[in-house]
């Protein structure tokens, strides 16, 4: 059953149709809801060790600049780290390095195996207007794309203004022949970062009905919501039964106004395009572990983190340096408490996330075969960048409600709403969602993340360290509660 | 003689020291400034038909987007537009059909020969830290660049925090023999723009000081505004009777803190730098040219105009497809008048102005020898993005600076200050004002505009269109006033 939540209650004393009755009918419903709340929900009373314990991490996280440290560092130190790559291996022992000086244990590399996708040489990669109105555009490969016949090819445009238009054209397997698709789809900036699904939709399939339809080539508006001219990186969805076989890219946003523009004024336009990309085989690519080991349930396990890999062209300080800032700092704000919380605190650096998840469900089939799944108590990953945290919200048995309601009455003092029971815990804690590990998200303002997301600009210029104190700050009071507390999210 | 401002009068009126004999003082001082501004600069009257005639075109110039429209077709049907390549040629042969579409007389092109420089290839630049952090770097190469020797070139850096420490640094010919030179100021943003002249220093000088010192190449930070991963391109400074022999290029501004960071780690830090930038001997380029022939002075002559060309990562929708679409807008309105006025007003579109002023020089070299140079009476570019004007400057004799205040009180309702007589008039200006040429400018707002100056990211969706609006308005009003006035600007 779901607790009717105030907001609820106030709605429907709106609704009165006696407006004189409203101050007293308001009353006697806050009476009522004050009554019910109790009889149902009893309080939980975070024990008050516990709670100083969590509330002096909260104070001290806030001013600390660790997390902005560790972030200066990776992006500095490695730079750009694309899964599978030597710049990904040097990401994994920057990491090992990192969790080892912190004073971390069992600090290691779990490795996983990796299909490489590489766009070739980025300089090589072209795209251009060749009529009407002959131009270079800025463009790029997305992830699993294959590459164009040698030497390029050359073909007119199909122009689709949305993904939904593509989706519903005729089917038959020539309807497209010969040509390349365009779709123009646009994102809208939330603070939910909501309008990424809708519009990462043309980036995941649109190669696939292109394809289907005979197109020799897709094109998409870069998915992202600056009007900066980069193009915006992203892997698409491949099947395990198929490969893609023609080359998908896609273009700065100017570069897609551009195209918008020429087709608004009826022009019939053909576009070349150049590409390398493709699969180059079998290669290894890491999680990167370390832990502080429970004190009294060390078999219990807490999994925070983020992921250590970014998009070739980035350095990635907001996709996930950030996060990985975060929950390092944060956990080492736990590990130098005079005694560890009860449970194991386990921090992944998660590998090929960008790539498809790679190392997490890696991570999630590796537990299930040595049978330490059904340990993992809760989790969550830090993955949206560097923003302050406004929301908190879960995903774990109802029984556990109340106990993750007084937590989050102590996030609230750092602006964080307490929101409903459907966290998805993040992108690497997903394949762990799946098989029944209960989840929770300490959820980043999402405005603006997407006009930097998977381009050469995400870079460290563009991170605010008291921002990620913010963040910090909440992640170790967080951790810290979920593993010091009793509670079982799972439940019976 | 310099006539005191109202100004200057207040600031002495504020230092007196007896407080309360203030604003006695102030009255009688505004009581003398009226008297003595009366006395010494009679107003001029501008006749009641020319003013009626220019209010009406400022006017309708506000709630015009013709300007917007040819910023749209120039960026659009155009492009990038290199001086001496391909796309310069499209783009003179669109400014011809452009100009006579219109209804412009006596539309031409003037030649003049260029030796053109190309980056070559731009995906093969290739900059990156080899050590003690490998990883790719964003950078291109300034015009005028040589190109590294074959399979490119790996040195030592040495980091000059500013382009005096440069300058400063040891002469002699060997001492940054092998290396690598680094130059890190940063630009100011500033309304005035002036922040660009000292922040330029190191982009126009610093291949030459550091090829005297035996370096091996140059990489600055970019002459730029904005933390946006884009290098700045432009030109280098060199002389008739040398051509650089190095490498130099430009870092956006986040791999130039990358540099500053490590550096500031101490670290020794070698790159790798790999072009093949360089001359490629002569070509041809153009100024386009269309005129409104004056119905009593034809002889005489108003410039206006911007330049055709763009560096070639851009499509120049602020460097100065902009400038176009304000002057030709602004001449089209008088073209469009019942009457056109006393004067010719020639609008020229400029060619060759990012690689160094080529296509004004070449202009102003042509008028010398057809002799009709002193028949331009006054000349003004547009040319420093779509921004609003601000400010109003001339440097015309003084016996027509009455004039020019009767111009300004009709340029104030725009929110367009008067400014002093010390304008430049704008960059292709530049070589007709040193031959003895009276200049304004209509000055827009510049802070901004080194956001986004040579980079690709300088396209339309930048442009706001009534903001042109407002630049159109104030160049038709002060173009017809220019041309139809019956003042000499030159003076005797």
């Amino acid at each position: 059953m779901k607790i009717p939540t105030q907001l609820t209650l106030l709605k429907s004393s709106f609704t009165l149709k006696h407006k004189p009755f409203f101050s007293l009918s308001f009353g006697l419903l806050l009476l009522v809801f004050a009554f019910y709340s109790n009889a149902e929900e009893p309080m939980f009373e975070i024990p008050s060790d516990a709670l100083e314990t969590a509330r002096e991490l909260r104070d001290e996280g806030l001013k600390s600049s660790h997390a902005y440290s560790i972030v200066k560092g990776l992006t500095t130190e490695v730079g750009p780290r694309f899964a599978g790559t030597e710049q990904d291996k040097r990401a994994q022992e920057w990491g090992v390095e990192l969790l080892t000086e912190l004073g971390f244990a069992n600090v290691r590399i779990e490795e996983f195996p990796l299909n490489l996708w590489t766009r070739g040489n980025p300089g090589d990669e072209v795209v251009e207007i060749s009529s009407p109105f002959p131009q270079p555009l800025v463009a790029l490969s997305l992830g699993g794309s294959a590459a164009t016949p040698e030497g390029g090819i050359e073909a007119e445009v199909v122009f689709f203004s949305n993904f939904d238009a593509l989706e519903s054209f005729d089917a038959s397997e020539d309807s497209l022949s010969g040509k390349i698709v365009y779709v123009n789809d646009r994102m809208i900036a939330a603070q939910t970062a909501e309008g990424y699904s809708p519009a990462n939709r043309k980036r995941l399939n649109a190669w696939r009905l292109a394809e289907d339809r005979g197109a020799v080539g897709v094109l998409i508006r870069s998915v992202g919501t600056s009007n900066n001219r980069f193009p915006h990186a992203g892997v698409m969805r491949i099947p395990e039964d198929r490969s893609p076989k023609i080359p998908a890219m896609a273009l700065s946003a100017p570069d897609a106004d551009q195209l918008e523009r020429i087709n608004a004024m009826g022009e019939t336009m053909k576009v070349k395009m150049q590409t390398y990309a493709g699969y180059r085989g079998e290669v290894t690519s890491g999680n990167v572990i370390g832990e502080i080991v429970g004190s009294e349930a060390p078999e219990e396990i807490v999994v925070i983190g983020g992921h250590l890999d970014t998009w070739d062209n980035s350095t990635g300080a907001l996709d996930d340096a950030s996060g990985i800032g975060i929950t390092v700092a944060a956990a080492k704000q736990i590990l130098d408490l005079p005694e560890a919380p009860r449970r194991t605190i386990r921090v992944i650096l998660w590998g090929a996330e960008e790539v498809g998840l790679i190392g997490a469900r890696a991570y999630a089939a590796a537990r299930e075969k040595d049978g330490t799944l059904a340990n993992h108590v809760i989790g969550s990953e830090s993955d949206l960048g560097a923003a302050p945290v406004w929301r908190y919200r879960t995903n774990v048995a109802e029984s556990a409600l109340p106990a993750m309601a007084a937590v989050a009455r102590e996030l609230a003092p750092l602006g964080i709403l307490h929101g409903n029971n459907e966290s998805s815990g993040g992108p690497d804690i997903f394949p762990l969602k799946e098989k029944g590990m209960p989840v929770a998200r300490l959820e980043q303002q999402g405005m603006k993340m997407f006009e930097f997301h998977h381009t050469p600009n995400d870079t460290l210029d563009k991170v605010v360290s008291s921002e990620l104190a913010q963040n910090q700050a909440a992640w170790a009071l967080w951790t810290y509660l979920m593993a010091e507390l009793d509670v079982d999210f799972r439940g019976k």
